[in-house]
């Protein structure tokens, strides 16, 4: 038996890798795992959504289903959801995925064959890293300050890579509230990158699951404006997701790409898995026609900016001095520089205090990133963010000591 | 904008575009869509345990979950669902896949290197034709006869790639009435082919979701014993799915495999699409715990059986002498041979009369195939069978007069 030469390469997820471990300590707090909190689901909601959907005895609610996705829920979307950002799509240009996840791997699938390039950011999400990683790209990193990508050395990286003879593939962002770095990429840098993309002429796929998730202490809505609602050329592929926004067990996210890459999208799913889940999507379409979205969305970004301000007034009590951050305006995390602490050796510490984090160096292409560390607010209570800064500041002193 | 050499190539479901085609149709009756039947699905059993679970309000139910699966769902199905078809699995040999598609996507990434060989039946499942074209696999065609794969072609088959320095990846075969012939490979021919795998040291990938649709009239639970369960030397993955003895809007399905390939489908899994639905698991694993899958098992293979002596009927009718076919012992579908009739020809005279089918040729690697159709009997009523046979049977007279 021989495995495929990508088998041979697959990488695992740093992330799922420490929630495994964390699984398995009693007593862990994780600052880990990046999960919505379960307390903001609105289960009176699902309960009577998914009791009236049954109750139909239609016999399209749990059978085979279109691969593109079910119909009402595309047209809610083009007709509401995507307006209400800005963006103006036809049927033809949305697809229904299993997750974003699906829709990251699908796009490779689509664009990538092994060996060429694909830009992204310094740190990205590992998810992103791992998908790509496992169609054998090449991933080049691009780094970041406060108000994103930097656009120089994107310049940079696109022409090297053009005049290497491997022209970059796609650009791969997440302006809003990065997943790890929970930065929000400024309106001006959003054109710049748009511009930079079209003069390489460059595919951007844009990844946006916690557009949704703004702080409303400072940042408006206003602020996380997609860059595919000024994509006038179609060259943006956008990722949208009712993970964070409703829940993730239920694997439904949607795809909004420029109509060749749909068609091959379609294609792909169609054998890779037919449909995402038909009962899953009709849930969806209820609490999304229903209201239930719309209604729940304020709470929930009250909910994530509160828990971001327990842990930033942790971070203060605990870690004023040793450790930086920039302040997340949205979305499940912080992200802290250590400077001089390694992150496999403060990890080791930690688990001994009992808390868990992500490793920065799983965020970045290019082997660096070893000063860094994301925290994740989003999943605990109040008093597990405190408790867990605590732990996590025992294990700094002893890694400084 | 470049497509992947993969996207360049991507192939199209028949069965699927027919599907698009019969569903703009008003009045069609479609003998094409192999969907099991919504009046059979335990709906009363579905309402109660998906408003059990959501009753509990517990998070994990609509959190993010393991790559692996449900493990509650994992377990029952190792020490009941698999022992009760002789097959014995450790829980790392478990895979719980997105419907048994996502495993036919998983095995053939995990092993299909693009121009790599990969045997299957002539005819055999389109969407698994899909899967590793998609992979960029060459597909090698071994024909069956009424007892299934023919073993000297298959041993000659195995030889010659391995002589061109291109040995099989692995052996596809659907022993279990399969999709589209209906056929049940015999037991004796089972262990033939196990036999010639072993001789040639070739991975089986056997795909049994009509396992447990045998029709009590002519086949025994013993007559479909899966190849896996004689896999002595772990060269057999199994897929088993819940799409045929559930409901397939639930995308959930299994895969048991040697443990080096069950390890990296987990990896390719988790870049892919991160788990499957949590919610549809749990829901599969209440109705499986619960002993509602083993409450219908013999309402479904009835009612299953009474839809297929309906539409040999029928045929008998309207076609005898015109078309010949195998009776099914088990599954979903009729095979029919049509000499002198062209399914490309007889196709458009079939929409004509409003019914449809899919094309033989469908179902075959090397472009042969045209003088076949299949029929489902499987999710319609007595009566559109019966409509249905009879305008197929006037497509026929047309197309042959």
């Amino acid at each position: 038996m021989t495995l495929s030469t990508a088998a041979q390469h697959f990488q695992e997820s740093a992330i799922r890798r420490i929630g495994a471990l964390s699984g398995s300590i009693p007593g862990l707090i994780s600052l880990s795992a990046g999960y919505p909190a379960p307390d903001v689901f609105p289960w009176d909601d699902l309960q009577a959504i998914t009791a009236q959907i049954l109750a139909r005895h239609d016999g399209n609610t749990l059978q085979y289903g279109a691969t593109r996705g079910y119909r009402p829920l595309i047209e809610h979307l083009i007709k509401n959801t995507l307006p209400a950002r800005d963006i103006h799509a036809r049927f033809e240009d949305v697809i229904i995925t299993s997750g974003s996840q699906q829709g990251l791997d699908m796009v490779g699938r689509v664009l990538i064959d092994p060996g060429d390039s694909v830009i992204v950011e310094l740190p990205t999400y590992s998810g992103a890293i791992a998908a790509f990683h496992n169609l054998q790209a090449s991933l080049v990193g691009v780094p970041q300050d406060a108000d994103g990508i930097d656009i120089q050395a994107l310049d940079r990286a696109a022409a090297d890579l053009a005049k290497q003879g491997r022209p970059a593939k796609f650009i791969y962002v997440t302006p809003n509230f990065q997943n790890p770095a929970g930065l929000l990429m400024s309106a001006r840098r959003r054109r710049e990158l748009l511009d930079t993309a079209r003069r390489h002429d460059l595919v951007i796929l844009e990844d946006d699951p916690y557009g949704s998730i703004y702080f409303e202490d400072v940042t408006t809505l206003a602020d996380t404006r997609p860059i595919k609602a000024d994509d006038t050329d179609d060259r943006v592929i956008y990722l949208g997701s009712f993970s964070k926004i409703l829940v993730p067990g239920l694997r439904v996210a949607w795809m909004v790409a420029p109509n060749a890459i749909a068609q091959k999208v379609e294609l792909c799913k169609q054998a890779a898995d037919i449909s995402s889940g038909v009962f899953d999507q009709r849930i969806v379409h209820g609490a999304l026609a229903g209201g239930v979205i719309d209604r729940i969305a304020p709470g929930l970004r009250a909910h994530y900016q509160a828990k971001r301000t327990v842990m930033e007034q942790a971070l203060t009590t605990h870690l004023a001095g040793r450790v930086k951050w920039t302040s997340p305006r949205g979305g499940f995390f912080l992200w802290i520089e250590m400077p001089g602490i390694d992150d496999r050796q403060l990890f080791e510490r930690a688990i001994e205090e009992k808390v868990s984090f992500v490793l920065g160096s799983a965020f970045f292409v290019n082997g660096h990133g070893h000063e860094f560390a994301r925290l994740a607010f989003s999943g605990i209570n109040h008093e597990q963010i405190q408790d867990g800064i605590r732990r996590l500041a025992a294990a700094i002193k002893r890694s400084t000591d």
